[in-house]
């Protein structure tokens, strides 16, 4: 049920310097002047699906429910990956096939994957360049006006998905994750979550290893951590981050996306 | 007639950095509040009018039908460059006198360009440095609130415009252009366009040339072109643009904006 | 008294990569539908209080009255460093009590200073590492719905505050600041102001001596300085800038943000 004012958020790798954000919100206003659009990003790196997956996860669960997620990485525009649409619990998820919706079909309770063939809604002609512009953005348009769901086409459970890289037992007494993500502030957020640094673990002593860095202060609060130290804790998101006051950890650490980090457990002596 | 939600779309040299853009904003809510923002960019690079221009075009045409596009790059701030108001059949354009709307003048059609006068309506006192707060966004607001065009000025003829660079005729078997834009992906837009590369041209061998590189794959989805090759294909603005798979063009063309590019026909063999 | 549709603007360090922002303006959504957001800006320098306290002037008058501006730059979060709600004549402000506020108590006419303790309305759980979200976003959500400031916490007097750095007589025909910003164009703002620059010693010669260059020609309007040239005007918000047509006054001047600047005097001869 579509509220009077109903959202839709916008997750790109457009950039801001291009006409290709304006042309989206442009098209769907055009259908739905009462939509209200929401920028997540358009800085994704070109043609960066993973980190797109993960920016999107970590975006979508504040918003109210009923909005509409579009994100559009879409290194295979013209070819022949499926348009598709996403039912959560929660939210519409808009966007092409090609994995950006990995992280929710881990994290959400996935309702229904409809490949979109509603060809009469898309903007004509199709650019074979621009799916974001021609199909997605008037597919979130006529949505948002109540349109339903099963008159976009028809529902698939061979939609393509990669699995987020989780932590792995590296040995008895530690595990093995990777950085996923460095933010603006330079902290490294790696993909260890509460399911693997259990509170159990979280008793022991902690070694993380990060390059020839051993980092032993895992703190709850940034504030904790001294000036001149990096310390481990778990951020906004629910991953394990690395993180430095006043400055960047990555840049400190040497680290980046991709960079594996260790975690030693031993019992307290 | 004003919407009873009118749109109102930015596009500035402004960047994002600093208070200019939101200061627009806000004096355009004071005085409608109903008013609906869009960006359509900040980032036009400082003074550069040709690309405001070029995005600009791109940019307005999918929205609603009596949106108003304030486009402000405005090197001659403070100078008595005039501030004009341009009225097409499906919008209303605010800017500067200086050749920002040479691509609306080309391609949509121009009902009146009214240079503004109505200081009445200026915000005060009139800062010699930033029309765009004190000028040209209290007049978007008031239009947006159905304010007559003709109260805002004279009509005038001898507006400022530039002709927009279009490719020569090179020998009798081809034609040269120059790239006019390298966009966040590095494809690069040239001014070719179907009018110079027609249908009947289309169907024979083709070469384009740029720099050292030869291209001779033109396709109609980014998808078709091999990783490691460069095609050409018309984009979704209607210009003929160079673009490689997952990597930037200009970057393997070694091209900017303002190389040369020729296009060599010759019959099939 | 709230609007129908009430402003909150948005101004923090958080870049536009990241879901920061989006996670904000989702919460405030979330709570108040009909919120309107706008931007001032997400490109403060990380942690950097002093750009973010003269963003905000600069920004923040504009805007109609009763409008809600958030600013969250916040290198103590987590630490014991109050979430406050500073209310003027016009605005409410919301944000942490590290200083950010300090030129709107220098300029604005402060009514109230609390120390919000409300946490029956914060997100929760509270992050540690984000109070943009779970703090201050649900409290601006809520004093937008027209939630009585009184319910939000305490009054307080003991507010952070820093002294904005001011000019000095620097000898009897002179005086000595320094530029507080430099903007997207290179242009340099100086805290110097028509307080120090009276009408009296602006009708004196006048010199201003940035490190081995001399300004004599005081504008103003930009268009009134050749180019080649830098000229020294007020600018739109109210202090002396150094600007140069067509280029960046901070290039041609060597000078950055903390560069001295000395402006002396001499009667006409």
């Amino acid at each position: 049920m579509p509220e009077k004012r109903p959202i839709i958020t916008l997750l790109t790798d457009f950039g801001t310097q291009d006409y290709f954000v304006s042309s989206v919100k442009g098209v769907i206003l055009s259908i739905n002047p009462n939509a209200e659009l929401v920028d997540i990003t358009h800085e994704i790196p070109p043609q960066d699906i993973f980190t797109a997956a993960l920016t999107l996860l970590n975006a979508c669960s504040v918003f109210p429910r009923f909005t509409t997620h579009l994100a559009v990485v879409d290194p295979g525009v013209g070819s022949s990956r499926r348009p598709i649409l996403v039912m959560t619990d929660n939210y519409n998820f808009i966007g092409p096939d090609n994995g950006i919706f990995s992280y929710i079909y881990q994290y959400e309770e996935v309702n229904k994957v409809i490949h979109i063939k509603a060809e009469h809604y898309y903007r004509t002609p199709v650019s074979s360049t621009f799916h974001a512009r021609d199909i997605f953005a008037p597919i979130a348009g006529w949505l948002s006006k109540g349109i339903e769901s099963s008159n976009m086409g028809d529902e698939i459970e061979d939609y393509m998905r990669f699995t987020p890289p989780l932590p792995r037992e590296f040995s008895p007494s530690a595990i093995r994750g990777h950085i996923i993500h460095v933010d603006r502030f330079g902290n490294c957020i790696t993909n260890i979550t509460p399911k693997e640094l259990t509170e159990e673990r979280m008793s022991l002593n902690k070694i993380l290893v990060v390059n020839e860095y051993q980092i032993t202060r895992f703190c709850t609060h940034y504030a904790e951590c001294p000036e001149g130290e990096v310390c481990a804790l778990f951020g906004s998101a629910g991953f394990l981050e690395l993180s430095t006051p006043k400055g960047s950890a990555a840049h400190v650490l040497g680290a980046n996306r991709g960079t594996e980090v260790t975690l030693h457990f031993a019992a307290q002596q």
